[in-house]
């Protein structure tokens, strides 16, 4: 099918890449040639499992003639150094998101690629899921009129999984703006048109022990005088999937009697070493990984982010797991959306596009850029408790 | 049971009467009396149906020495100038919420109670409901920890049904603001511990043949850094008691085969006079006037206002049409409420308990105004665009 494929190098064999893995091994578009980690473990399985070469240095990689394109999954904090080394080396970059975790990092990402005439795509995130962007694809039909008001919401144990201490550390990119805001935002500004105008949040930080922003409530303003409140919280109990039809984060139905194993879970740790050896155990190369299921499950549908309500002048439209509910005058009806063959085939759909047919990527630089300003502003406006305009706005490519 | 019956007058025989009229015939707490309304038709109906007085005058139905009490329940933008008659008569006084819609007329009324020693009540409102009473006290009794964050959320149909014109003129209490935020806001506030400290808020105004207010979605801070996030809509076609089992604001389990009924039966209507009609037509003394149902169903739950998830420290708090569900680090459950004989039971509660046994009510004029104070306070941000403080926080009393 593909006229081409892209021979794929990755940086960073952790957890983002393990929810990757099943897109890259399954789409015919996509070749693993290489990896980079720090890990010996990790290189040695990476090359077990593809024949593949791997390097403890990003430099060492984005030197490999065979590589055409490298996937950016390193922690956060390194993503703008990272992406600068493969665009000079005239790689195209897929960086996981978050961007990066300053505007200025953004920038010089943003900089690098174009001097090297590079792609530069950010994802995985959930904006890329088909039902938001079919979402989108209703809102540009004219047909429900215009957006004016989105809700946003997903409550979840993000918080109580097992982390990295640099993870609970907002300035090294740590807490729930700089991973999970990264999926929120990106849908709502991309359901609502992109150009967000003014932030208004409150955030949460209510865990000693973990000392970072885990919950926040948003309000966004956008340049057409539409609004949109998100609310996360990564402290929940209460599992806001059962609005999503208690199907989970991955497309997979969810286990009710599975209530509480993360919390369970993490008690095992009993200081940070332990927490960080238990999350690095479950990762690729680690002595407890297990390939994320969500790759083989027959019943897999989509993956999402939690409820999103879009308002429209005469409809309300909702992505849901199994494609959007559009709620008009006349009736509440399901349209559905097929589900990619592929998980998160719709990453590949853009980044191959953009590479091989010379098609703008909706999720490039800037727009990501705009995205993180927008978590940032969060960030900022509950720490000054007051309003935070933007000056990045960009509105959504259609 | 009750040691004395409040012998109650009724000023406005509209739609609140009607639906506190199950309420009035069913406790053994209360007679009703006497009646005023300026509508022949409802007098007539109210005398036939009760062996009682009425009067097209509010005055002379507070010059009824019979009277005990009265149930003030005429347009909003009348309740200060009817309360001030009432307590000048020396009558107990139950206001319909919203309890004005001016600070100043909120302090006459606090005042006119004051000097004339009889009992203030603001109600019906939902935060009377036991639900959403118990779960205070599932935060009092300090199992949980502290509140940290709320979110309420409500999608109705409100601004499609049929209206009087005033209902539609903000300056005349018209809007959701008045109507509908002082069901959620009051709720939020009662649970957040009362002491809203500051308001940012955006709302929507988008029918141009209803131009008031339809939809909000505001941030509240507390004065104990909790902060709440509040979202309604009246313009929706999305029906969020989905998210309460599909059991609706009377606590009846809903017909999803009526889906979009409000819509097309205000289309029978064609100008202002015919849909004011349509409304008076179904009200009390109407043609069209029907008993409230909800008070001889069998299977009636609580009554509701939409999702409310409250975060403590240590679990998250759901009040729920069958009681208050309990997510905890161990498992969620359902705390189940008892059902109410008799349906808003807990307004007569708190009244009677007033009156009777000097009680001081949760829901009197200080705490009601500063309920006021924050819809108003959502009104003005949304067109300052900038956060309000408020100047009349009261804390909720436990």
């Amino acid at each position: 099918m593909a006229d081409r494929k892209i021979r794929l190098g990755i940086a960073g064999l952790g957890r983002a890449f393990t929810l990757m893995l099943p897109t890259f091994t399954a789409d015919p578009r996509i070749e693993l040639v290489a990896a980079s980690d720090l890990r010996d473990d990790a290189r040695k399985q990476f090359e077990n499992e593809f024949g593949a070469r791997s390097y403890g240095a990003i430099e060492d990689l984005c030197r490999d003639p065979d590589v055409d394109a490298v996937y950016v999954a390193t922690p956060h904090q390194m993503h703008a150094q990272h992406v600068a080394i493969a665009a000079r080396h005239g790689k195209h970059v897929l960086v996981e998101k978050p961007m990066a975790i300053a505007l200025d990092q953004c920038q010089a990402m943003i900089d690098a690629a174009k001097k090297a005439g590079v792609i530069l795509v950010i994802g995985h995130s959930h904006s890329f899921n088909a039902p938001i962007l079919h979402t989108r694809a209703l809102i540009d039909s004219g047909a429900y009129g215009a957006v004016r008001m989105i809700h946003a919401l997903n409550y979840t144990d993000y918080m109580v999984r097992p982390r990295r201490p640099e993870e609970m550390d907002t300035a090294q990119g740590g807490g729930v703006l700089f991973s999970q805001g990264a999926h929120q935002i990106d849908i709502v500004r991309l359901l609502g048109g992109g150009q967000v105008r003014s932030v208004r949040a409150l955030t949460g930080n209510w865990d000693r022990s973990r000392p970072t922003e885990g919950a926040y409530s948003a309000l966004l303003t956008f340049d057409d005088g539409a609004f949109a409140s998100c609310t996360y919280s990564g402290y929940a109990h209460f599992d806001s999937d059962e609005f999503m039809g208690w199907i989970g984060e991955m497309g997979l139905r969810k286990d009710p009697s599975r209530y509480g194993a993360g919390r369970a879970a993490l008690q095992a740790a009993t200081n940070a070493d332990e927490e960080a050896a238990l999350k690095a155990e479950r990762n690729y190369g680690g002595k407890n990984y297990a390939p994320s299921s969500h790759a083989v499950s027959p019943e897999r549908l989509h993956q999402h982010f939690g409820t999103i309500i879009v308002s429209c002048e005469r409809a309300d439209l909702r992505p849901m797991a199994g494609g959007v509910m559009i709620y008009d005058d006349k009736e509440a009806r399901l349209d559905p959306v097929p589900v990619p063959k592929v998980p998160r085939a719709e990453v590949i759909d853009e980044f191959y596009d953009a590479i091989v047919h010379g098609k703008s990527p909706l999720h490039d630089g800037a727009w990501s850029m705009a995205t993180l300003e927008v978590c940032l502003a969060i960030l900022q406006s509950a720490k000054t408790r007051a309003e935070v305009p933007t000056k990045h706005p960009i509105a959504v490519r259609t």
